[in-house]
């Protein structure tokens, strides 16, 4: 299953997208049903981001970055890499060089499961990345991985061309074929959420709001 | 032990408390004896902030929150929510709908021995957290837990009321008893060091201040 | 081994040290033939800092903290302390105070493979540390340890003397004998890369400007 | 997505999955492409197993075993139940009592990314396990998930029915669909390992069975 | 609080501590309401063994054994040495000698939450130990901790006199003033599941036993 | 420094190796004073084991087993091999295969800073292995690296002809050229301690024989 570059890859709608972007991580991957979280270890390299784009997906070798040079011709603007090796690594695949070419191609951002390097001028340029590790060691370019097809990312599936969420909160995948409905529901989601941020700024207690006292009384809370 | 929630605590006196915030975290660790830190996996969500409050205390199953809802309701502005899993948890037991409803409260932060969500929220609010993880994945609302009993968080032992002490060095506990007694000698320190840093400063050596020379050539240090 | 302090060491000529400091850890690393590189858990305590220096070592029992102030009287300008402990240890060895005394010997910074505390200060003191901890935990001092010995720091082995080079990728460590060779080639490595990223800034693809296509046909590579 | 159960999943036939269980976990990896491997943080309770069977799959909250019981029912003698928490989790989701009922049931074996206990009962049952942990911490029956839908676990994607191989190596999985071809080339593997490890045996290098002095040379290499 | 040896403790009554040891970890921590256990990576050196004492507690600096030196003569027969270094070290704090004195005074193990060395003597005595690391590291004999009082090992609070049980699946700690109360609901616990497990041997569902399927489907779960 | 193969190494003599490797990790590592030990995650893949040998260092790229069957070439009866991956890596570079290849040229055993795999095969073979992980992950023959070159390997500093000592404690490296010394020293130490465990096992407590009451009064332990 090596080996295999899949030009062709569907995405959803650009409004879709960057609909779901705006919404975020926390609320887009409640809106989804609480599936497609990547683990907690994946961080931004630099705070304060938000975005969304459609994954390409890149299945590399450990300590091998062969494949996203291969990648970047395959990236169309608004999306997003994404790169699983297949085994664990914390190499610096991906710097500054690499971040200057896929920018050049309308990239919005990396999720990489392993580290980058050059991280100061990935700042500087406001590449968004979020990684597993930042370490400056170096990559060959000797075996041949794959891109564009279904990979595990820390723990998340991701198909190409499904939308990826990454903000402070961390990362989140959403299913293309599910990407409208699940904007539709983060809307609503926030909607409510707006209503709820009111009353509980004034003090009402969510106890209330949610009338969870006597759900409490029954599961056998006792006060005393 | 499990299902309870104690309404009336004892908490320090006021200024007592936030004299202990004043001194920071390693000030007064080393001022109770280097005791009641907890792991250095506890770290800020947001960097340059020294706060200290009086414990309202969660015990929570893994991947529930519902007992923070129930916690909320406890608090007295001053306090600070400290929250222990019962088994190791990353999940997102907190975000910025929870911070809005402790903050309407006078809650001063949260400390949690698992995971926070909406972490930009949390930033633009000011709202203080010190967490083993951020992730976005959702709880939910479904066993009891314990609110103001004695807990395990991350290490340290708290008790209901005992004062929490938070800064970028991380997290200390202050039995509520001796807190009187551990600011007394935290402002001690606080003066003892700021003459040392004077000398220090002009260069003077930590080796002659603290009169070590004779103590580590009996020791065995030899220079060659 | 234990117990000795080594007075006398050789340090590379102060302008190889700045010249590599300029270059930053991931170009050095590269030109060393990837090697001295720390491991990634070594972090800065604040973001967006380069510095190099003439490495004095010190090797010290775990939660003992005597070998600083030994090490400290060793240092001249431009230098950088560089703790290992002898086993696993994330204690608080340094802070405000030490970072004091260290500074006004002209020590540009720490590398620890331990945990140090008073961050807050070391930042508003500028004092550049990369760590494997931020711990509040303090320590003893009564045990020796060696100051300017070879020393195993996070992987890296690091004599006395050697540069370090730090920055937001990490810690790498040049050998003194090399150090100017090294730095040759890290600026013939810079001159190549501004040239490729001038072309890879205008949508050329690494895959024609390093003409791996036919290799990666070769290894086997299909587009589908 | 969540509180589903799949009650009629196709399985590979009997005697593939039986192929594929005395190949082994790292000849069929190797013999599949190396995909499928799961994370090396899987490690049996007890050495010296080796087994196949296809997948029951079981997605659960975390600390929350109710699904086990669920997924009990789906059970088919030859099955292997296959848990992932919906997030990180070391809680004992199982037991001995789940043990006896498995076993009733003609189960192979338990692959958990989540912790067991009861660990002397069930080496003494001689019931395999590969799981992350090995903790006493109990877990609630309060919040359905679901069963035989497709999840991933410790980095390896499952499908309902697909064949788990399993032993001291680890945990590989078999798409069900590619069983039998994974299954011949498994074999060809064996029979070709077996000449070299007769030649190897006798003091053959591998540098000459597999003609790699000049593909070494080529790359570089030079003996001092 | 450090430099303390409280040398009268209370102990639980012989017959309970040997019945609470009889029941096991899962069970008396069950019986406990799930409390008192400590981390899963506490792992036992060798399989196969279920011990209970009277805890002799330490609090020792990070790689300093002077205290066990100290504790070994408070040991009476019957109980269980239990180290919680106060800062997380994996050194070998405790070898075979240690545990040739402890056993000449009728010791029955240890719990540490630190590292161990001379693991092959210490099999081939029997003598038990649980244990975070196993490292060859020597310890110093430089400060003072404490004996009997109240620490925290691996989460778990112990206070000296508490009964430790300890087996394959980890270990757990009865409050000494519970012991009684807790073993009559283990041993009605151990009563309850002989009877379970001879259900499910024969192909009972617990779905059925435990009469969930209202349940299950009340909380939405669908079978497809 | 990457690419080198040296393939004339100084080795200690027969009987000091084998000396060294019958004293053990924990009494050797005292007699060096303690230096040479590598971290407590080299774990054995099986107990009851106790070797030495001379080492044969690999220094390989994540990912690659290129250079283990260029070091098997280097390999004299009494060697252990030694390696460490250029950055962290958990795959499966060695198994059966190599294995056999090694036992043939008399090679004592492996020590690897990454995965190995065929566990079971090894064992039943009784090939001694030290690793940091046992994963099934296969490994690509594309980069070359180095042989018989200084490299740190878990912590530890290893020259090739270095005596590599190994059993359930860990892996301690000792110097060649210290060796014999070494090995006298870790003789008295032997001697010294079996008189010890004498005493120590008829009842006579440690703070007597080594007579520590007075010096704990002087650093302040009090009893109460």
């Amino acid at each position: 299953m090596s080996g295999v570059v899949v030009r062709s890859i569907e995405r959803a709608i650009p409004e879709i997208v960057d609909g779901l972007g705006r919404c975020g991580v926390a609320t887009v991957h409640e809106a989804q049903g609480r599936t497609g979280l990547m683990a907690p270890y994946m961080r931004p390299i630099f705070p304060g981001t938000r975005v969304a784009g459609s994954a390409v997906t890149i299945s590399a070798p450990p300590g091998d970055n062969w494949m996203v040079h291969v990648a970047i011709e395959q990236l169309q603007a608004g999306d997003i890499l994404v790169l699983a090796p297949t085994s664990p690594c914390t190499d610096g695949y991906f710097g500054d060089l690499l971040a200057t070419s896929a920018a050049a191609r309308g990239c919005r951002g990396l999720v990489i499961e392993a580290g980058v390097r050059d991280v100061s001028d990935l700042i500087q340029m406001g590449f968004p990345v979020w990684s597993r590790a930042i370490h400056a060691q170096g990559t060959v370019k000797a075996t041949v991985g794959s891109v564009n097809i279904p990979i595990v990312c820390a723990g998340g599936l991701v198909h190409p061309g499904d939308v990826i969420v990454a903000d402070d909160d961390g990362v989140c995948v959403v299913t293309r074929d599910r990407a409208e409905e699940v904007l539709e529901s983060a809307r609503r989601r926030e909607a409510a959420e707006e209503q709820k941020r009111r009353r509980l700024a004034v003090g009402e207690l969510g106890l209330d709001i949610y009338d969870m006292r006597s759900k409490l009384e029954a599961a056998g809370l006792r006060y005393v």
